[in-house]
Protein backbone atom coordinates (compact mmCIF):
# COMPACT_ATOMS: atom_id res chain seq x y z
CA UNK A 1 0.00 0.00 0.00
CA UNK A 2 1.21 3.49 -0.75
CA UNK A 3 1.77 5.62 2.15
CA UNK A 4 -0.42 9.10 2.51
CA UNK A 5 0.74 12.26 1.92
CA UNK A 6 -1.33 15.47 2.66
CA UNK A 7 -0.71 18.33 -0.13
CA UNK A 8 -1.51 21.78 0.80
CA UNK A 9 -3.26 22.65 -2.60
CA UNK A 10 -3.88 26.58 -3.02
CA UNK A 11 -4.45 26.27 -6.84
CA UNK A 12 -1.26 28.18 -7.59
CA UNK A 13 2.00 27.46 -9.06
CA UNK A 14 3.48 26.31 -6.60
CA UNK A 15 1.31 23.57 -5.31
CA UNK A 16 0.67 22.00 -8.12
CA UNK A 17 4.78 21.25 -8.60
CA UNK A 18 4.65 19.94 -4.91
CA UNK A 19 1.83 18.03 -5.12
CA UNK A 20 3.67 16.80 -8.71
CA UNK A 21 6.87 15.78 -6.79
CA UNK A 22 5.02 14.41 -3.85
CA UNK A 23 3.12 11.80 -6.13
CA UNK A 24 6.67 10.86 -8.20
CA UNK A 25 8.13 9.79 -4.96
CA UNK A 26 5.16 7.01 -4.72
CA UNK A 27 2.86 8.69 -2.48
CA UNK A 28 -1.11 8.69 -2.20
CA UNK A 29 -1.71 12.13 -1.82
CA UNK A 30 -4.70 13.43 -0.15
CA UNK A 31 -5.44 17.48 -0.56
CA UNK A 32 -6.66 20.57 1.58
CA UNK A 33 -7.42 23.58 0.42
CA UNK A 34 -8.60 26.92 2.19
CA UNK A 35 -11.28 29.79 1.46
CA UNK A 36 -10.20 32.59 3.70
CA UNK A 37 -11.79 35.40 1.70
CA UNK A 38 -8.91 35.81 -0.64
CA UNK A 39 -9.74 38.12 -3.23
CA UNK A 40 -8.59 35.80 -5.85
CA UNK A 41 -11.00 32.63 -5.03
CA UNK A 42 -10.67 31.51 -8.47
CA UNK A 43 -7.76 29.81 -7.01
CA UNK A 44 -10.17 27.18 -5.45
CA UNK A 45 -11.47 26.15 -9.03
CA UNK A 46 -7.95 25.94 -9.81
CA UNK A 47 -7.27 23.54 -6.85
CA UNK A 48 -10.49 21.46 -7.52
CA UNK A 49 -9.75 21.07 -11.08
CA UNK A 50 -5.72 19.69 -9.76
CA UNK A 51 -7.29 17.99 -7.36
CA UNK A 52 -9.26 15.95 -10.01
CA UNK A 53 -6.26 15.94 -12.60
CA UNK A 54 -4.18 14.21 -9.88
CA UNK A 55 -6.82 11.68 -8.74
CA UNK A 56 -6.80 13.12 -5.36
CA UNK A 57 -9.99 11.58 -3.63
CA UNK A 58 -9.91 13.04 -0.33
CA UNK A 59 -10.17 16.83 -0.92
CA UNK A 60 -10.66 18.51 2.17
CA UNK A 61 -11.89 22.21 1.71
CA UNK A 62 -11.57 24.55 4.84
CA UNK A 63 -13.66 27.66 5.65
CA UNK A 64 -11.65 30.38 7.38
CA UNK A 65 -13.64 33.54 8.74
CA UNK A 66 -12.72 36.59 6.82
CA UNK A 67 -12.04 38.80 9.70
CA UNK A 68 -8.87 36.31 11.08
CA UNK A 69 -6.84 36.93 7.91
CA UNK A 70 -6.42 41.00 7.76
CA UNK A 71 -4.47 41.98 4.38
CA UNK A 72 -4.72 43.56 1.59
CA UNK A 73 -5.24 39.87 0.05
CA UNK A 74 -8.71 39.75 1.33
CA UNK A 75 -9.63 43.42 1.37
CA UNK A 76 -12.34 44.07 -0.76
CA UNK A 77 -10.81 48.06 -1.13
CA UNK A 78 -10.36 48.26 -4.77
CA UNK A 79 -6.30 49.13 -4.62
CA UNK A 80 -5.46 46.85 -2.27
CA UNK A 81 -3.09 44.73 -3.89
CA UNK A 82 -0.08 46.51 -4.83
CA UNK A 83 0.54 46.68 -8.94
CA UNK A 84 3.53 46.66 -10.80
CA UNK A 85 6.10 46.86 -7.63
CA UNK A 86 9.50 46.44 -7.46
CA UNK A 87 9.93 43.47 -5.11
CA UNK A 88 12.21 43.68 -2.20
CA UNK A 89 12.54 41.00 -0.18
CA UNK A 90 13.57 42.57 2.89
CA UNK A 91 10.40 43.92 3.33
CA UNK A 92 7.38 42.26 4.19
CA UNK A 93 4.61 43.50 2.04
CA UNK A 94 0.62 44.11 2.30
CA UNK A 95 -0.23 40.79 1.29
CA UNK A 96 1.22 39.16 3.97
CA UNK A 97 -2.05 37.49 5.50
CA UNK A 98 -1.04 36.91 9.35
CA UNK A 99 -0.19 33.39 10.51
CA UNK A 100 -1.72 31.84 7.09
CA UNK A 101 0.90 29.55 6.62
CA UNK A 102 1.09 28.51 10.31
CA UNK A 103 -2.81 27.66 10.38
CA UNK A 104 -2.57 25.97 6.72
CA UNK A 105 -0.03 23.58 8.29
CA UNK A 106 -1.78 23.57 11.67
CA UNK A 107 -4.74 22.22 10.16
CA UNK A 108 -2.52 19.29 7.97
CA UNK A 109 -1.08 18.48 11.20
CA UNK A 110 -4.29 17.76 13.01
CA UNK A 111 -5.67 16.00 10.05
CA UNK A 112 -2.29 13.84 9.61
CA UNK A 113 -2.56 13.15 13.12
CA UNK A 114 -5.68 11.88 13.01
CA UNK A 115 -5.28 9.92 10.00
CA UNK A 116 -2.46 8.46 10.57
CA UNK A 117 -0.29 9.95 8.21
CA UNK A 118 2.79 11.61 8.53
CA UNK A 119 3.63 13.54 5.65
CA UNK A 120 2.38 16.50 4.37
CA UNK A 121 4.16 19.11 1.77
CA UNK A 122 3.43 22.34 1.19
CA UNK A 123 5.14 24.56 -1.79
CA UNK A 124 6.37 27.28 -0.03
CA UNK A 125 9.65 29.01 -1.82
CA UNK A 126 12.06 31.02 0.03
CA UNK A 127 14.15 32.60 -3.36
CA UNK A 128 11.17 33.94 -5.70
CA UNK A 129 9.25 34.82 -3.04
CA UNK A 130 7.91 38.05 -1.68
CA UNK A 131 9.12 38.59 1.53
CA UNK A 132 6.87 36.18 3.69
CA UNK A 133 8.42 35.51 7.29
CA UNK A 134 5.77 31.86 6.96
CA UNK A 135 7.68 30.89 3.61
CA UNK A 136 11.58 30.94 5.17
CA UNK A 137 13.59 27.80 6.38
CA UNK A 138 13.85 29.16 9.30
CA UNK A 139 9.94 28.96 10.25
CA UNK A 140 9.76 25.45 9.06
CA UNK A 141 12.42 24.25 11.17
CA UNK A 142 10.70 26.12 14.32
CA UNK A 143 7.31 24.67 13.44
CA UNK A 144 8.19 21.40 13.08
CA UNK A 145 10.14 21.36 16.34
CA UNK A 146 6.94 22.86 17.97
CA UNK A 147 4.99 20.22 16.51
CA UNK A 148 6.91 17.44 18.06
CA UNK A 149 6.59 19.01 21.50
CA UNK A 150 3.15 19.53 21.02
CA UNK A 151 1.31 16.58 19.53
CA UNK A 152 1.07 12.65 20.26
CA UNK A 153 2.64 11.46 17.50
CA UNK A 154 5.78 13.89 18.17
CA UNK A 155 5.94 13.10 22.06
CA UNK A 156 5.73 8.94 21.22
CA UNK A 157 8.92 9.79 18.69
CA UNK A 158 6.84 8.54 15.35
CA UNK A 159 8.90 10.47 12.76
CA UNK A 160 6.53 12.68 10.87
CA UNK A 161 7.57 15.28 8.04
CA UNK A 162 7.03 18.72 6.39
CA UNK A 163 8.21 18.43 2.88
CA UNK A 164 8.96 22.00 1.28
CA UNK A 165 10.89 20.52 -1.80
CA UNK A 166 10.55 23.78 -3.83
CA UNK A 167 12.09 25.97 -0.89
CA UNK A 168 15.23 26.40 -2.58
CA UNK A 169 14.54 26.32 -6.18
CA UNK A 170 13.82 29.96 -8.35
CA UNK A 171 10.55 30.11 -9.95
CA UNK A 172 12.29 29.13 -13.14
CA UNK A 173 13.37 26.17 -11.98
CA UNK A 174 9.96 25.00 -10.07
CA UNK A 175 8.30 25.32 -13.64
CA UNK A 176 11.10 23.31 -15.16
CA UNK A 177 10.19 20.54 -12.81
CA UNK A 178 6.76 20.84 -13.19
CA UNK A 179 6.57 20.60 -16.91
CA UNK A 180 8.93 17.49 -16.48
CA UNK A 181 6.37 15.74 -14.56
CA UNK A 182 3.61 16.39 -16.50
CA UNK A 183 1.80 19.73 -14.88
CA UNK A 184 0.05 22.04 -17.47
CA UNK A 185 0.56 24.85 -15.82
CA UNK A 186 -2.66 26.64 -17.29
CA UNK A 187 -4.59 24.37 -14.85
CA UNK A 188 -3.05 26.93 -11.95
CA UNK A 189 -3.96 30.02 -11.05
CA UNK A 190 -1.39 32.88 -9.09
CA UNK A 191 -2.84 36.72 -9.53
CA UNK A 192 -3.87 38.22 -6.49
CA UNK A 193 -6.35 40.61 -8.06
CA UNK A 194 -7.45 38.59 -10.86
CA UNK A 195 -10.73 39.54 -12.86
CA UNK A 196 -14.09 38.38 -12.12
CA UNK A 197 -13.82 36.33 -15.30
CA UNK A 198 -10.68 34.64 -13.97
CA UNK A 199 -8.00 36.79 -16.07
CA UNK A 200 -4.82 37.84 -14.47
CA UNK A 201 -3.90 41.35 -13.70
CA UNK A 202 -0.23 40.51 -14.71
CA UNK A 203 0.71 43.40 -12.27
CA UNK A 204 0.43 42.10 -8.62
CA UNK A 205 3.80 40.18 -7.41
CA UNK A 206 2.72 37.01 -8.29
CA UNK A 207 1.85 37.21 -11.41
CA UNK A 208 5.25 39.11 -11.98
CA UNK A 209 7.18 36.04 -10.19
CA UNK A 210 5.53 33.46 -12.27
CA UNK A 211 5.41 35.90 -15.62
CA UNK A 212 9.54 36.12 -15.25
CA UNK A 213 9.56 32.65 -14.21
CA UNK A 214 7.94 31.05 -17.14
CA UNK A 215 10.63 33.48 -19.55
CA UNK A 216 13.51 32.26 -17.85
CA UNK A 217 12.93 28.68 -18.22
CA UNK A 218 12.05 29.48 -22.13
CA UNK A 219 8.75 28.00 -21.65
CA UNK A 220 5.85 29.37 -23.22
CA UNK A 221 3.44 31.24 -20.40
CA UNK A 222 -0.17 29.53 -20.49
CA UNK A 223 -1.51 31.96 -17.99
CA UNK A 224 -4.50 34.26 -19.08
CA UNK A 225 -4.00 37.47 -18.94
CA UNK A 226 -6.17 40.57 -18.70
CA UNK A 227 -6.81 42.48 -21.79
CA UNK A 228 -5.97 46.22 -21.23
CA UNK B 1 -7.05 53.13 26.58
CA UNK B 2 -6.53 49.56 27.93
CA UNK B 3 -4.55 47.27 26.44
CA UNK B 4 -6.79 44.77 24.60
CA UNK B 5 -5.79 40.88 25.12
CA UNK B 6 -7.73 37.91 23.24
CA UNK B 7 -8.83 34.70 25.77
CA UNK B 8 -9.23 31.27 24.26
CA UNK B 9 -12.48 30.84 25.81
CA UNK B 10 -14.09 26.81 26.34
CA UNK B 11 -16.26 27.73 28.48
CA UNK B 12 -14.54 25.73 31.11
CA UNK B 13 -13.47 26.25 34.27
CA UNK B 14 -9.51 26.91 33.01
CA UNK B 15 -10.42 29.42 30.83
CA UNK B 16 -13.44 31.13 32.77
CA UNK B 17 -10.21 31.78 35.30
CA UNK B 18 -7.89 32.71 32.37
CA UNK B 19 -10.14 35.49 31.43
CA UNK B 20 -10.74 36.70 35.11
CA UNK B 21 -7.06 36.89 35.69
CA UNK B 22 -6.71 38.79 32.27
CA UNK B 23 -9.14 41.35 33.34
CA UNK B 24 -7.73 42.10 36.54
CA UNK B 25 -4.14 42.87 35.03
CA UNK B 26 -6.49 45.29 33.36
CA UNK B 27 -6.48 44.16 29.65
CA UNK B 28 -9.84 44.69 27.67
CA UNK B 29 -11.09 41.16 26.71
CA UNK B 30 -11.51 39.66 23.12
CA UNK B 31 -12.76 35.90 23.10
CA UNK B 32 -12.86 33.27 20.93
CA UNK B 33 -14.77 29.56 20.96
CA UNK B 34 -14.31 26.52 18.70
CA UNK B 35 -16.73 24.81 17.82
CA UNK B 36 -15.38 21.28 16.11
CA UNK B 37 -18.10 18.24 17.22
CA UNK B 38 -17.06 18.06 20.78
CA UNK B 39 -19.58 15.70 22.88
CA UNK B 40 -19.64 18.45 24.97
CA UNK B 41 -20.98 21.26 23.36
CA UNK B 42 -22.48 22.67 25.93
CA UNK B 43 -19.77 24.10 26.83
CA UNK B 44 -20.53 26.74 23.74
CA UNK B 45 -23.22 27.89 25.82
CA UNK B 46 -21.12 28.43 28.91
CA UNK B 47 -18.29 30.30 27.05
CA UNK B 48 -21.20 32.75 25.32
CA UNK B 49 -22.16 33.03 29.09
CA UNK B 50 -18.82 33.66 30.34
CA UNK B 51 -18.44 36.53 27.36
CA UNK B 52 -21.89 37.85 28.82
CA UNK B 53 -20.31 37.80 32.43
CA UNK B 54 -17.01 39.75 31.30
CA UNK B 55 -18.66 42.20 29.33
CA UNK B 56 -16.84 40.95 25.92
CA UNK B 57 -17.91 42.43 22.97
CA UNK B 58 -15.62 40.72 20.63
CA UNK B 59 -16.62 37.23 20.90
CA UNK B 60 -15.31 35.03 18.12
CA UNK B 61 -16.81 31.23 17.50
CA UNK B 62 -15.19 29.56 14.95
CA UNK B 63 -16.28 26.15 13.42
CA UNK B 64 -13.43 23.35 12.52
CA UNK B 65 -14.53 20.73 10.32
CA UNK B 66 -14.97 17.76 12.26
CA UNK B 67 -12.90 15.08 10.73
CA UNK B 68 -9.91 17.61 11.59
CA UNK B 69 -9.73 16.16 15.20
CA UNK B 70 -10.24 12.39 15.25
CA UNK B 71 -10.55 11.90 19.01
CA UNK B 72 -12.61 10.50 22.01
CA UNK B 73 -13.82 13.73 22.83
CA UNK B 74 -15.60 14.10 19.02
CA UNK B 75 -16.16 10.69 18.49
CA UNK B 76 -20.15 9.87 18.54
CA UNK B 77 -19.79 6.32 19.49
CA UNK B 78 -21.59 5.99 23.06
CA UNK B 79 -18.66 4.89 25.94
CA UNK B 80 -15.81 6.43 23.73
CA UNK B 81 -15.11 8.33 26.81
CA UNK B 82 -13.23 7.01 29.30
CA UNK B 83 -14.62 6.70 32.81
CA UNK B 84 -13.49 6.32 36.13
CA UNK B 85 -10.25 5.50 34.92
CA UNK B 86 -6.95 5.75 37.16
CA UNK B 87 -5.37 9.41 35.09
CA UNK B 88 -1.74 8.98 34.63
CA UNK B 89 -0.26 11.64 33.25
CA UNK B 90 2.80 9.64 31.61
CA UNK B 91 0.39 8.37 29.62
CA UNK B 92 -1.91 10.60 26.84
CA UNK B 93 -5.68 9.27 26.84
CA UNK B 94 -7.91 8.78 24.16
CA UNK B 95 -9.26 12.29 24.89
CA UNK B 96 -6.48 13.81 23.56
CA UNK B 97 -7.47 16.27 20.45
CA UNK B 98 -5.39 15.64 17.54
CA UNK B 99 -3.27 19.55 17.44
CA UNK B 100 -6.06 21.02 19.14
CA UNK B 101 -4.57 23.63 21.19
CA UNK B 102 -1.92 24.20 18.19
CA UNK B 103 -4.99 25.27 16.02
CA UNK B 104 -6.69 27.52 18.46
CA UNK B 105 -3.20 29.21 19.75
CA UNK B 106 -2.73 29.70 15.63
CA UNK B 107 -5.79 31.29 15.32
CA UNK B 108 -5.67 33.73 18.14
CA UNK B 109 -2.17 34.73 16.59
CA UNK B 110 -3.17 35.37 13.27
CA UNK B 111 -6.51 37.46 15.09
CA UNK B 112 -4.17 39.36 17.30
CA UNK B 113 -1.53 39.76 14.58
CA UNK B 114 -4.54 41.11 12.09
CA UNK B 115 -6.09 43.57 15.03
CA UNK B 116 -2.77 44.62 16.39
CA UNK B 117 -2.99 42.95 20.06
CA UNK B 118 -0.35 41.04 21.82
CA UNK B 119 -1.52 39.49 24.26
CA UNK B 120 -3.38 35.92 24.37
CA UNK B 121 -4.43 34.19 27.49
CA UNK B 122 -4.87 30.29 27.59
CA UNK B 123 -5.94 28.19 30.53
CA UNK B 124 -4.02 25.46 29.92
CA UNK B 125 -2.77 23.30 33.14
CA UNK B 126 0.10 21.08 33.38
CA UNK B 127 -0.23 20.04 36.84
CA UNK B 128 -3.82 18.51 37.58
CA UNK B 129 -4.74 17.86 34.02
CA UNK B 130 -4.23 14.58 31.78
CA UNK B 131 -1.39 14.22 29.85
CA UNK B 132 -2.04 15.80 26.94
CA UNK B 133 1.68 17.03 25.14
CA UNK B 134 0.10 20.62 24.21
CA UNK B 135 -0.70 21.57 27.87
CA UNK B 136 2.91 21.38 28.82
CA UNK B 137 5.12 24.03 29.19
CA UNK B 138 7.86 23.16 26.71
CA UNK B 139 5.38 23.20 24.13
CA UNK B 140 4.26 27.25 25.06
CA UNK B 141 7.88 27.93 24.87
CA UNK B 142 8.43 26.35 21.31
CA UNK B 143 5.04 27.60 20.01
CA UNK B 144 6.03 30.93 21.12
CA UNK B 145 9.69 30.67 19.09
CA UNK B 146 7.44 29.26 16.01
CA UNK B 147 5.28 32.28 15.91
CA UNK B 148 8.03 34.65 16.29
CA UNK B 149 9.79 33.09 13.41
CA UNK B 150 6.76 33.01 11.27
CA UNK B 151 4.91 36.18 11.68
CA UNK B 152 5.50 39.73 10.73
CA UNK B 153 5.09 40.76 14.19
CA UNK B 154 7.79 38.38 15.10
CA UNK B 155 10.71 39.11 12.17
CA UNK B 156 9.68 42.85 12.99
CA UNK B 157 10.55 42.36 16.65
CA UNK B 158 7.32 43.53 18.10
CA UNK B 159 6.68 42.00 21.61
CA UNK B 160 4.02 39.08 21.79
CA UNK B 161 2.75 37.15 24.61
CA UNK B 162 1.16 34.03 25.15
CA UNK B 163 0.00 34.30 28.91
CA UNK B 164 -0.59 30.81 30.88
CA UNK B 165 -1.26 32.16 34.19
CA UNK B 166 -2.83 28.84 35.44
CA UNK B 167 -0.02 26.38 33.58
CA UNK B 168 1.83 25.76 37.24
CA UNK B 169 -1.41 25.92 39.39
CA UNK B 170 -3.07 22.83 40.81
CA UNK B 171 -6.77 22.63 39.85
CA UNK B 172 -7.97 24.27 43.85
CA UNK B 173 -5.71 26.97 43.54
CA UNK B 174 -7.40 27.66 40.19
CA UNK B 175 -10.22 27.25 41.64
CA UNK B 176 -9.62 29.63 45.20
CA UNK B 177 -8.27 32.35 42.57
CA UNK B 178 -10.97 32.28 40.22
CA UNK B 179 -13.39 32.42 43.59
CA UNK B 180 -11.36 35.07 44.78
CA UNK B 181 -11.97 36.93 41.43
CA UNK B 182 -15.31 36.73 41.67
CA UNK B 183 -16.09 33.64 39.52
CA UNK B 184 -19.52 31.84 39.99
CA UNK B 185 -17.88 28.72 38.76
CA UNK B 186 -21.75 27.44 38.08
CA UNK B 187 -21.29 29.07 34.55
CA UNK B 188 -18.10 26.78 33.71
CA UNK B 189 -18.23 23.27 32.02
CA UNK B 190 -15.75 20.50 32.22
CA UNK B 191 -17.55 17.49 31.70
CA UNK B 192 -16.48 15.46 28.48
CA UNK B 193 -19.40 13.69 28.27
CA UNK B 194 -22.75 15.36 29.41
CA UNK B 195 -26.28 14.71 29.07
CA UNK B 196 -28.26 16.23 26.40
CA UNK B 197 -29.67 18.18 29.42
CA UNK B 198 -25.98 19.56 30.20
CA UNK B 199 -25.66 17.65 33.06
CA UNK B 200 -22.07 16.42 34.14
CA UNK B 201 -21.24 12.77 34.29
CA UNK B 202 -18.93 12.73 37.36
CA UNK B 203 -17.27 10.07 35.96
CA UNK B 204 -14.69 10.96 33.01
CA UNK B 205 -11.04 12.89 33.72
CA UNK B 206 -12.41 16.58 33.25
CA UNK B 207 -14.98 15.87 36.19
CA UNK B 208 -12.93 13.82 38.51
CA UNK B 209 -10.38 16.68 38.11
CA UNK B 210 -13.18 19.45 38.63
CA UNK B 211 -14.86 17.31 41.43
CA UNK B 212 -11.47 16.98 43.52
CA UNK B 213 -10.26 20.50 43.04
CA UNK B 214 -13.49 21.80 44.48
CA UNK B 215 -12.81 19.52 47.74
CA UNK B 216 -9.46 20.20 47.90
CA UNK B 217 -10.11 23.95 47.88
CA UNK B 218 -12.67 23.34 50.27
CA UNK B 219 -15.47 25.23 48.46
CA UNK B 220 -18.66 23.83 47.47
CA UNK B 221 -19.01 22.07 43.98
CA UNK B 222 -21.74 23.94 42.08
CA UNK B 223 -21.75 21.68 39.04
CA UNK B 224 -24.93 20.28 38.24
CA UNK B 225 -24.21 15.96 38.16
CA UNK B 226 -26.27 13.42 36.17
CA UNK B 227 -28.79 12.03 39.01
CA UNK B 228 -27.91 8.31 39.16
Amino acid sequence: MKKKALVLLSGGLDSATAAAIAENEGFELAAMTFRYGQRHEVEISSAKELAAYFKIEKHIIIDIPTEIFRSALTSSQPGAVPRNREINTDEIPDTYVPARNILFLTYALAYCESMGASDIFIGANAVDYSGYPDCRPEFFVKFEEMAKAGTKMGVQGIPFYIHTPLLEMTKSEIILRGTELGIDYFMTHSCYDPDPDGASCGECDSCILRRKGFLDAGIPDPTRYRKS
